[in-house]
């Protein structure tokens, strides 16, 4: 028998996840489909498998080297998601004209990756997506903002900031400096100038682009602009003013802080800042990125903008959009750093426990009770020895512990232990349900 | 550019889901996971990609058949997982050293078969388990029933049966028949005898096992028996009480029969019912089939059971349990079909409207300070015709529109117009929120 065991284990870059791991990942989904519904936006759904030509060249070269794709029973061509923006667009071309505009979704789901697993990556992570679909103004850039405020102060982060750009800005330096022809490799230039400092990104362009000395200056001018939104508004205004699309785009950065203050926002959680360049090439307008004061070097945590046209690979109809995507992997492990995710908590607080064999139906009937009361509470499922039976509610995390014995049978009563104080009190099983409540809403 | 575009399609067998048919699955699956909670059950996930190995020859031919199984960038023979039953026993083998016994746990996720679609089945379907692992006490199998009792209380059920059986009660009689050898073609009958009826029954129990005109008789007043359950546990125990199985397994049933009585279910809702074969090839106790009695002919719509042996492919432990699944799409059609999924509602109750560009800024201030106030406020995203907006917002099933025009932001107030009444008031803007909370609780 032993011979033909099949190992137990999961494919590189694939995780299980224990109650300990999946319990605050669901309370962060659950945290942000709430904020997404708050705003209007209506969950959908779509499949992992796509027909690999819907996937394919949408993501890059390297994204086509990653895909998992295969011929699936009936000999189709097919590939699992590698994210859920590309399902999205084919979604709308498909249903748009039965959904109308303006069509507010989110959407939560795995998507999968043949990633190299030695940069920490994982193979099959999930995203967590809104978007709005089919408008050109303003009021989406602003609440797209204001749905990641909303979403970082729910989840319980008093510092971060959603740092924002706007593609047209830095299509009017482009302009100016005659390098619209060069605008990717200056992107990737200015998005490295964190890691590799002013002197760093200077060589680069040279090197990339052969830029002159003064168009370094200028570009590296206008990625370190520092000071307040006001500030570095003036200052872009001296920078790209004077070009069609700096213009526009700073009309629209403009518009942007002044409707995230009409929301009432603290001041200082979105901030200008013109390097803000990732992500740029696929964007047409607003962008955003979302940092942690306490965690910068992690990285965004939400990143989002806005796009001209989702779905012209699938549909004539032109598509415009705006929208961010959650980092749900990158801000549990911040959440866990910073040690946000609570004490482990059992997902009933109250346990009950089976005295004996004869009294065992007693602790049925009374943990029915307390659900019927509203209350979380989990059964022991056996008679075993009550001290394994408190070790495995410390072990948990439950809060409370109900023992009733042939004592309290005969008496009509329960023992109520409070597993943080370590008291113990007997109260009439008609009142157990109410000594649990009060135990539960008293602060320790 | 045409002639180049990609026809937007899914894969057959798979489905998009739009609001209207995501927001029900989502508030069932939010149910489900909140009824599991209760009873301290904890959420896992596990990958959607497996070894192949570890799936290949759990399901038999046809699910080996069905498998999307490949290989992966990386050469490595992988299959994506057909169930959460067989990805649970790898995933215990694995970490219940570290996670201990009693292990309580919920999945909730997507499986995929390359199914047979004619038979209207999906390829990509949803499931939603629960199972209690590592005891063998009767206090987990009636808890079984009771996570179904409340789960489909909680779902606006209110005509619904919860029928169940014993394998060892069906063991027992074919002992005292001699047709231990037989059981899985006997128990294919008494599947059918819904469909086939006695004869039907009568003659494929002759043609395949050979059955005796008296054995067929007996296994037909078996699995014919009716009655309240203390008349057919009466009479179970003069056709099987013979037998150890038989007495062992009339034992547990009576036990789970006085356990629900315990915890006070409706003496109706849990029925003994012999002729509950399906799956009793796999299940060694307890077995759960649950029928809305409004809809019998759609089947069972959470099944489950108990089984000795969760895991011996993976590992030497002996690990039992007991458990069920939730038929989520067989659910979602039942109550669609009897009218339970309500009107059309869209996420956030209210849809404050943006009467010009002038007053955008207004509308979306009134939108954050009503989410502030705790009420979902969706923000129409440009300054459309306010008849468009009304529009929009009946068709999506808002509750309530909010407009702000230059003559409130003068006054300092807003016209809220209740969408199901056609009434409007105008109030000032520090009291929109306490009446939209009014309007929303006020039964219509």
């Amino acid at each position: 028998m032993a011979a033909d065991r099949i190992t137990p284990r999961t494919l590189k870059g694939f995780r299980d996840f224990t109650p300990e791991a999946m319990l605050p990942r669901e309370r962060l989904v659950d945290t942000a489909k709430a904020v997404y519904r708050s705003y209007g936006f209506s969950p959908i759904d779509t499949p992992a498998l796509e027909y690999a030509e819907i996937l394919l060249g949408k993501g890059g070269d390297e994204s086509d080297r990653q895909l998992y794709r295969f011929d699936d029973p009936g000999g189709r061509d097919v590939a699992m998601r590698f994210d859920l923006t590309v399902p999205l667009a084919r979604f709308v071309a498909q249903h748009i004209g039965t959904l109308g505009t303006p069509f507010k979704r989110y959407q939560v789901g795995p998507v999968w990756r043949g990633e190299n697993t030695q940069r920490g990556r994982y193979r099959e992570f999930l995203q967590c997506d809104f978007d709005t679909i089919g408008n050109t103004t303003m009021l989406a850039d602003i609440e797209t903002a204001l749905v990641i405020h909303d979403l970082f102060t729910a989840l319980g982060f008093e510092r971060f900031t959603i740092r924002c750009n706007n593609r047209k800005v830095l299509t009017g330096l482009l302009e100016r400096l005659e390098l619209t022809q060069d605008s990717a490799p200056v992107l990737r230039a200015i998005d490295k100038l964190p890691k590799i400092g002013v002197d760093g990104v200077s060589a680069e362009l040279h090197r990339t682009v052969g830029t002159t000395a003064a168009q370094a200056a200028e570009i590296l001018e206008f990625a370190g602009l520092a000071g307040t939104n006001g500030e570095i508004l003036e200052h872009l205004e001296t920078l790209v003013g004077g070009s069609a699309s700096g213009g526009q785009g700073l009309e629209e950065l403009n518009g942007l802080v002044e409707g995230v203050a009409a929301a009432a926002i603290a001041a200082d959680r979105v901030r200008v800042d013109p390097s803000i360049a990732r992500g740029l090439d696929y964007y047409t307008g607003a962008v955003f990125e979302t940092f942690l004061d306490d965690l910068p070097d992690i990285g965004s945590c939400c990143s989002g903008g806005r796009y001209d046209d989702l779905a012209s690979l699938y549909t004539g109809q032109q598509l415009p959009g705006v929208g961010a995507s959650l980092g749900v992997d990158r801000l549990l492990a911040a959440m866990d750093e910073l040690d946000m995710l609570g004490e482990r908590s059992a997902p009933a607080p109250i346990l009950v426990t089976v005295f004996d064999d004869d009294v065992a139906l007693e602790a049925l009937a009374a943990s029915a009770d307390l659900r019927r009361g509203g209350l979380g509470a989990e059964l022991y499922p056996s008679a075993r020895k009550l001290g394994a039976q408190l070790k495995y509610a410390n072990r948990r995390g439950h809060r409370l512990a109900v023992i009733i014995g042939p004592d309290e049978v005969a008496a009509g009563t329960a023992q109520l232990k409070n597993l943080q104080t370590g008291r113990s009190v007997e109260v009439p099983r008609v009142d157990l349900a109410a000594a649990c409540r009060s135990e539960l809403t008293t602060d320790d």
